[in-house]
């Protein structure tokens, strides 16, 4: 079964915008075992958008539109499905009523242009959206599906899960009887790629079921075990005996599998030990927190996060030290380590965490350069500190120094090196 | 004059990487003044990809590859420009010389896989490659111009710097007399993307030129003004009139310009007034913190951001009264109002700026349900406070706060309603 893809959008033909949807839906149809041959990009033009439906629907079984279904005039993806398959464009009144509902539970009026946002080419089914206003379309014509979905990735990625993967997935086991692709993904922290690239190599080089691929972004790793099998159980037997090489060659460098960041991995540990956090900040600047508070459920464990900007506040609320700050500076382990431990000390938290650094252009000093960063861990028994130095720009910075500070949190928790 | 783009890697289609290279070419060709109207991405498969090359030169006068000029058996560019405008592979002896050079300049020895790197089709002109051993190709063909560019960023730029646009440059003034497209982005807050295209309807309606375009994401709704002209003065002299119309609908929605994040913004006006500033943040826990801290120099304003996601760290750290969270409960005007006045007083800052919320998806009740949340800005003067609900997903919903706490920030600042 082929699939094409066609992101829809004239921001994206200008460079304003990089299509993460195409990247995003590829691998999802590549792990549920769709071949996926050509991906297209339009821009907000009906004739050439519904000539491309057109010429997808010619050759493949299913056809995955994204973006266009906003309520303004060059939003076309509706009218261009229409026309590609020769179907009107009409309301459903079930969204329609949704959409309403959607404005008056915000007290905000409703717009002629929002209703728009109702309709659909005749015969289609309209998919509900549960966190914006633009419904997405399937559309079963001539043998073929045909999908639309909302453009920002997190109305996309919710909507495909719910409604076009188990679709897909029904579709393609009455076809092809099944044989869907498995994966795993290791998550890596505190090792680089091509280090953890050279300790695998001979698995690298012997691999032909399952497959191994190697992905990084600041401040981690991940290896993407695959394998195509009938069913999880088969695919597991395949899968586990590469996961536990991988394991015992790389230690404590796994933090997480699939999902699992490193916030939901370290929030899992707090939970399981009844445990409390406390964070101080400075040049991660809430990112710590931020992460730490997208996890669900985080006000179990989360006291505050303290980012004290300023030596005055490091030393109002968490109590460092003047001589500290004067004699090593606030970028300094000492100050790290004063952190962590006035802020467990003064919110009464089972951990406390600190980052401490120069996220840059500006502040560098010979001896200390832009990227120079430290962290600390305070439990009960002991603060453990870390420290590097990262140039780079400043949100890689902040990300790379929020992982190790997470990191180093998780293996103070574990009790590990 | 019309460009089509075709980005050649099964890996692309298994969406192991994301295209890059696309929208840094889209945004080059955007800049010089080329019209794209297709994106395409395919596969290593030599019938599917010189299929799509004839389809581009059907409608394109310039077609650019890049990708799939490697030295291995699945590289097949070379080979589908052949196909595709029926042309012989050959050797490129002047490419073949350098290519050996590359490789006994660095002591390694040359294989024969690597060889087929100085092939090319009949008649082209093979561009050369400072940084790596793939040369790219340019074509003539029937009045069109084909380019393939290496898919690695580092070659593919600064081939296309050197070699690709000024080539298209020339043909440009030479057929069309030039005329770059100019852009002005106008960011707007605290407004619907649905009620900014219905207040500025007529004006979408006329558009000819400029033309405009409404972007949205969460708490934030973009228009992008553009037209083409020779020289940045007669853009302005085009763009002016029509910003100055839509500032005057749109008032203080409009809060910055082009880059001008809000945040970066805020912390402009910040610098300007000499005025400190201290956060309290609560459900948004600490991402308006991160975003602050995001720009350069933020050190200058910001004291301190107290992530108080506790009862007690509120009442301890920022002097709630028991009675407010009691008798309000920590999600409430009340709440935020003690929260924004607490951190100001707590840190000694000109403004302090708190968020209260429920982001889900456990938590909310029948009177506050999930999404409710509570902005304040409290500076010597006065406090001022907002609230809304907004049911989403927790990050969207944190995303969305963050954005309307740093507005309510700037409207105080700016002394506005």
């Amino acid at each position: 079964m082929t699939a094409e893809i066609i992101s829809v959008g004239t921001e994206l033909l200008l460079g304003e915008i990089i299509d993460t949807n195409a990247s995003w839906m590829s691998q999802r149809l590549a792990e549920i075992g769709l071949n996926l041959y050509y991906r297209h990009t339009v821009g907000d033009n009906l004739p050439r958008l519904s000539r491309q439906i057109g010429l997808a629907l010619e050759r493949a079984e299913v056809v995955l539109l994204c973006g266009g279904l906003g309520p303004t005039d060059d939003d076309l993806t509706r009218e261009a499905i229409g026309e590609a398959t020769g179907r009107k464009v009409v309301s459903y009144p079930e969204a329609e009523r949704r959409l309403r509902e959607f404005f008056s539970a915000r007290g905000r009026e409703i717009t002629p242009n929002n209703l728009r946002q109702a309709c659909g080419p005749e015969g289609a089914e309209l998919l509900p959206n549960e966190v914006g206003t633009a419904p997405g379309i399937c559309l079963e014509h001539g043998g073929r599906l045909v999908f639309a979905l909302p453009g920002p990735p997190l109305e996309l990625e919710p909507m495909w899960r719910r409604e076009v993967e188990p679709r897909l997935c029904e579709r393609l086991a009455r076809t092809e009887g099944g044989g869907a692709i498995h994966t795993r993904m290791l998550r890596l922290a505190d090792i680089g790629e091509s280090q953890a690239a050279h300790d695998l190599r001979d698995l690298v080089e012997q691999q032909t079921d399952p497959t191994m691929a190697f992905y990084a972004s600041p401040g981690e790793v991940k290896i993407r075990l695959a394998t195509r099998a009938a069913n999880a159980e088969a695919a597991e037997e395949r899968l586990r005996p590469l996961e536990e090489e991988i394991r015992r060659r790389m230690g404590a460098h796994v933090y997480g599998v699939d999902d699992d960041a490193m916030e939901v991995v370290v929030g899992q540990l707090l939970v399981e030990r009844q445990a409390t956090l406390a964070i101080a900040e400075s040049c991660t600047g809430g990112l710590v927190g931020h992460r730490i508070t997208n996890v669900p459920g985080a006000s179990r464990y989360l006291l505050a996060d303290l980012v004290t900007y300023s030596n005055e506040a490091k030393q109002s609320l968490l109590g460092v030290p003047a001589e500290v700050l004067e004699k090593h500076g606030a970028v300094s382990e000492e100050c790290a380590r004063a952190m962590a431990e006035g802020v467990r000390r003064a919110l009464g938290a089972t951990y406390g965490l600190a980052t401490t650094g120069i996220a840059g252009p500006g502040g560098g000093t010979p001896e200390k350069p832009v990227g120079t960063v430290y962290v600390a861990v305070a439990d009960e028994r002991e603060t453990r500190t870390g420290g590097f130095v990262w140039g780079t720009s400043r949100l890689a910075f902040k990300e790379r120094v929020a992982q190790m500070a997470l990191n180093t949190l998780r293996k103070s928790i574990l009790g590990g090196s």
